[in-house]
């Protein structure tokens, strides 16, 4: 079934296309990524070198190269391969192109590609291959690669190790070596920055009759097996390929490692190996599916997306961060963003609770940067890094857009007065908190965590005395078009739950763990007094209201004094099509134009607005937001699917669930990088369904269920963890119906539409919602 | 003595030049600019016309005509007059001009001009006139005119009134009727928004022997006599014109009133009404002059701007605003800024106080526009207008200037975030009365002023309860260049200066006058709790202290951080020459250049800083100065006279002394008209010798001098009125003599230096202070 253009899918579970483009070389690779959370490996053909964007990114190799961006590393490519057909190189851009299928396949994200090529001398050859970055093994890449010639041919065929790798910003890796250790082919590097080792060791296992000639050659920045051999008309030669990598943050001897790693994959062989990666996604799948009926694009939609979002995530470690683009290129740093919490967790949160727990601990290990950024901006408490890597400092720099008028440099504030990244974490903590009841956790870590933003927040927050309410001034919001604003509502919302939050979590501490709680007051140096100030702050901050007669809510002061004007003919009044539109003095800095969703993204983490408020707000700030953020068409479906909107939450949905895969904008912009997957995007599909569709709500309490499904769906299926038991969910037009796991512990409290109910472990509800 | 290329004095009572220019027809016209401060006739020949700039502008005739600038009526020309001599026109931009001369006549206010012209028919003519506005009848205009001719020849004189006028932004006057009325030409407009209604009435005596034909052109836009006579060589022909001006702002019947000043003027004749004219010179000299012994040129400049800085006031009302340009033109709207409190007022409070009061009590009569700006703002209490016309109203635009490289308007928030206007007015409010002892002026009006800006500041303010201090945030302090900044130390220093005063005076109602506090109170709605209030504010407001190591004292919050550079150096990052230097992105926002003293001209209010503190930022922020406003260089002279820095305060009194009479700027810049005399410049001009070399200084109980002379002055001398008391000052390089008149009623305390003192009635003291 076609999905778009050159794309499509026949189960819902892979997407594949037809043709080769040349003019989509970025796109392919971002498309069709592999990965495992802890490496990401581009969809790139194994002939492809770094003039396509080749790339092998590896989690925890931070390394700072032009003395402004650290980013992480692109490693040395183990699964370069070519061949040469009676002299004729195989190739994409020579020859013939006769027929070039890729096809991701979603169940156990494993990459397949068939070529049919006709060369002049060469005939036809055709070649397949798969290959997958191992979840058993995550520092294992394994290729399967085997051809066949039309007619007897002298074969030449190069593979190994190619270092030619493409970095954005500066050198990353330097000093590499190639050099050869019994059978196999290693390359040893550093990164620039702090010396951290990086070793990619490759083995093969090549089926050919009979190889005349097998030469190593080490041209300085790559190491390869040149293979010469013949072949007969329709033999089929196969090679396996295994590498590893390594880097000397994940073990103390990475080479002796990496070694041992691709020893072990070749003596397993390819088959045994690709069983122990599939069981995982088996297991990945059978928590994460959501299986939806009558509308295979959806399904194949969500799938995708779900495979992007999961292989973007380092859930081998607690203290990783996801890349917003995630492991899919250098761009926005292999670092978190407010995304981490508010878009990648949730799925994991009510899935493999486990993982989200890894995020926030993640929160808790990056602490030490948050506290030195608050202190060097003159706040307490923890105000966490806009942009945060390995250690939680600030990586986002103050510029980084141009005037491309002027070519002047523009100074953003990203980094100093987007403050909602702290309360939202702390929010995400007590989410976690709400949906695990891990107390553990917060007796751990999450107690620290939120204590210390809201510290921050009262070091950050003024005092109105003559209004007797507690303001945010110099904010930037969800919607970064709108830079230093007073009181953008959910900054204010957000940092009122962070306060309730901490003020709960310090009452049940005080009652059930007095000591651990002592501890930490020493250890963090709290007074009794910031637990008074939290308090009265929590009740005198400003929050703005609806408005009596619009039921409209202002996202900031005095947005509602601003020009009003469409997207489309604000559009009209750039000079240059490449301007910035936001601060300080871009188009829609003057309007009420936003690039993202702000007030309706509130919407989606606050239960406390009823639909009327919902609706109102969204028709209004819906024809007002420009969508300038891959972070904005989820809300607007989660709001649009809450409120009876379902044509247009369908709409949104699909335009969330393919931004990357429908991608054909250009991936290099001004000479930039700008390609790559939106993992948060990625993740939110999940919650447009869950929160959107399927209407669910976590409370204190219980949870609630309010369905309402597209059109052209007939029924979605998926489970939950809630409390550490597991749901099985099946909603269709007329039924929900809701199984619990014989083998949970509790019973849970469940509102579906008006009725509420407990479910005890090993019972099935169904309930009529036509 | 030459003071610079074309200009001249020769015993400091007139500036001269001796040759036209055409290029400088706009500085022309301001620097000789003629007035009264009723009305301002600009320095022009009596034969130009709108397209010289001719101007006569009117105060209390504000016209909104374009729907954005509001700004004064300029009035039919009443004393045009132009001469043919055997047919050919005499003119400056025709024929051989061999010799021009204008001279301002300082001590009574009059233009004097020769013309000396060769034509081809006519040969040489001679013309001789001078013209004056009065101070005796403020509504007259006189001009005595008499020519010769070196040959017999045939004379054409047209004269009358030109009502081609030029406008800046919008046609003011309309509805235009010239007519005669008995042997007066009359011109009746009306001022387009509220139709205020404007005569000009012309009147005139030609001393001629025989006229052989006179005639009344009426051409809708002008009413002239054309006078036709012959005269022989070497005769004398002599007019006087005498001109009135009303509006019906003024007198109920302006026509009338016109007519008779006219007649009275006429019957009078050019002598008698001159010396009426010269007396009230002769007065305003004799409270204001200062004597400059030793340097020639000082003397004159002095005297200039003195002369400049008193025709700009309207001291014939309380209820006008001294333009930022005087009467000189229509730009700036003949508004009040800061200037006229800080800059224009102390000039008239030590010498002429009930013109201070005046200056004050308009502030009263404005205090509902205040009112009404602080409430739409969302303030409480009175928020003067940055530019305040007749009513107080903010007749600031938020758009004015223009990014020149795009084209787009630039949105600047001079009328929103320049708050230090309000306390400036407080604090003079407080200033005239510790300087006049004047109770019942603070009892009638002052204490009204003083409450509503403490109320508007407290309801401005933030309270950081971390930090437990009162904040002010989203500011824009002198320096303009950098806009939306925290904590501006003139204006936190400011703000406590006027929570102070307010308490004070609080203080002493309630002591001296408890009925009326009880009626203000009623009035303005003011509760005890406000007080309670103020008296915390005045305590907890943070003020930026001088740093322990370096002195400096910080601008605003995080100046220190910015980039810094040289103004120099900066403007080389210009790309166009006109750009905007400030907000939002101009070359300066992000760097430590600023546009005006602000930190050194806090030190000009405020006696509690001591010298190494004044010294250090004299010596940082000086080299960080661009001057881009006129208000800077007073500022930096007194404070570097105040400091020992002799040669520097020289320098930039020279400098703030000749930035009209000097200036040769192109005055029309895209468009728009941007001469004009800058009245706060001048009126600074006493403050730089009283304040900064003179070393004198206010306090509550006692006034003080520490005087300091430049190189080249050998004495000065000047008369200053203290709490009622006129005082004689003479200071040489070794001596201080101080008089105090018989007349007066009290002893003052005085400091000089080390040594304090009491004065007594009659009393001289010497001191010696080589």
């Amino acid at each position: 079934m076609k999905l778009k253009k050159n794309l499509y899918t026949n189960i819902g579970w892979e997407v594949y296309e037809k043709k080769f483009n040349k003019q989509q070389v970025v796109n392919t690779g971002s498309r069709y990524l592999l990965g495992n959370g802890y490496m990401g490996y581009r969809g790139t053909p194994c002939e492809w070198n770094k003039d396509q964007y080749v790339g092998c990114f590896i989690s925890d190799t931070y390394d700072l190269a032009d003395g402004r961006w650290r980013e992480l590393c692109n490693a040395p490519n183990g699964l370069y391969t070519k061949i040469y057909v009676n002299g004729e190189e195989v190739s994409l851009f020579t020859g013939n192109v006769i027929e070039h299928r890729l096809k991701l396949d979603l169940k156990c994200g494993k990459l397949s590609r068939y070529l049919k090529w006709k060369g002049k001398n060469a005939g036809i050859v055709e070649i397949k291959s798969e290959k997958y970055a191992s979840y058993h093994d995550i520092h294992l890449l394994a290729m399967q690669y085997s051809f066949k010639t039309e007619k007897k041919a002298d074969i030449r065929m190069v593979t190994g190790i190619d270092g030619r790798v493409w970095d954005l910003n500066g050198q990353h890796l330097v000093d590499k070596e190639f050099y050869q250790k019994n059978n196999l082919l290693c390359s040893t590097s550093y990164s620039s920055e702090k010396r951290i080792k990086l070793d990619v060791t490759e083995g093969m296992c090549l089926k050919a009759k009979q190889v005349v000639s097998k030469e190593i050659l080490n041209k300085g920045d790559r190491i390869l097996r040149e293979l010469k051999f013949s072949v007969a008309s329709g033999d089929e030669i196969s090679l396996f390929k295994a590498v590893n990598v390594y880097s000397s943050n994940d073990v103390s001897k990475p080479l002796e490692s990496a070694c041992r790693g691709v020893s072990r994959a070749l003596k397993n062989g390819y088959e045994q190996e690709l069983s122990l990666h599939e069981n995982v996604w088996e297991d990945i799948w059978d928590k994460q599916d959501i299986k939806i009926k009558g509308d295979l694009t959806s399904q194949a939609l969500i799938r995708y997306n779900l495979y992007q979002s999961m292989i973007a995530t380092p859930v081998h470690s607690d203290s990783l961060p996801i890349g917003a683009r995630g492991l899919s290129c250098q761009a926005y740093q292999g670092s978190a963003f407010w995304d981490q919490e508010i878009f990648n967790m949730p799925v994991f949160l009510y899935t493999q609770p486990t993982i989200a727990r890894n995020i926030l601990k993640y929160r808790y290990y990056t602490l030490n940067g948050a506290r030195e950024k608050a202190k060097r901006l003159g706040y307490k408490g923890a105000f966490y890094a806009w942009v945060s890597g390995k250690t939680g400092k600030e990586l986002c720099p103050s510029y980084f857009f141009e005037n491309v008028i002027t070519g002047r440099k523009i100074h953003n504030h990203f980094n100093e007065w987007q403050i909602h990244v702290s309360p939202d974490i702390a929010y995400s903590v007590g989410e976690y908190y709400k949906a695990t009841n891990d107390w553990q956790f917060i007796v751990d870590y999450g107690a620290e965590i939120i204590f210390e933003v809201a510290r921050f927040l009262y070091s950050h927050a003024y005092f109105k005395k003559d209004k007797n309410r507690y303001e945010f001034i110099r904010l930037l919001g969800p919607d970064e078009y709108h830079e230093n604003v007073d009181n953008n509502a959910y900054t204010n919302y957000m940092a009122q739950k962070c306060l309730q939050i901490a003020l709960k979590i310090y009452k049940k501490l005080k009652d059930e763990n007095p000591q651990k709680l002592k501890t930490l007051e020493n250890k963090i140096k709290l007074k009794k007094k910031e637990i008074e100030n939290w308090s009265e702050m929590a009740e005198l901050i400003y929050l703005p209201q609806p408005d009596e007669e619009t039921k409209l809510i202002e996202q900031f002061d005095g947005y509602f004094d601003l020009e009003d004007i469409t997207p489309e003919k604000l559009r009209k009044r750039l000079i240059d099509p490449e301007e910035y539109w936001g601060w300080p003095n871009g188009i829609a800095v003057e309007t009420q134009v936003i690039k993202q969703a702000d007030v309706i993204q509130l919407f989606c983490l606050d239960n406390g607005f009823n639909k009327e408020v919902m609706k109102n707000n969204y028709d209004y700030y819906k024809q007002r937001t420009q969508h300038g953020s891959s972070l904005s068409p989820s809300a607007y479906a989660i709001i649009a699917a809450n409120n009876g909107y379902l044509n247009k939450a369908y709409k949104d949905f699909i335009r969330s669930c393919t931004i990357d895969l429908y991608s054909t904008n250009k991936s290099i912009s001004g000479g930039t990088f700008i390609g790559g997957v939106h993992t948060a995007a990625c993740a939110a599909a999940w919650q447009i369904i869950v929160r959107g569709f399927a209407g669910f709500k976590l409370y204190d309490e219980k949870i609630s269920f309010d369905p309402q499904l597209p059109a052209s769906w007939n029924e979605i299926k998926f489970n939950m963890v809630i409390r550490g038991c597991k749901l099985f969910i099946n909603i269709s037009k007329d039924e929900f119906k809701l199984k619990m796991d014989a083998k949970n512990e509790n019973s849970i409290k469940v509102k579906v539409r008006d009725k509420e109910f407990s479910i005890n472990p090993g019972e099935k509800k169904i309930l009529q919602i036509a």
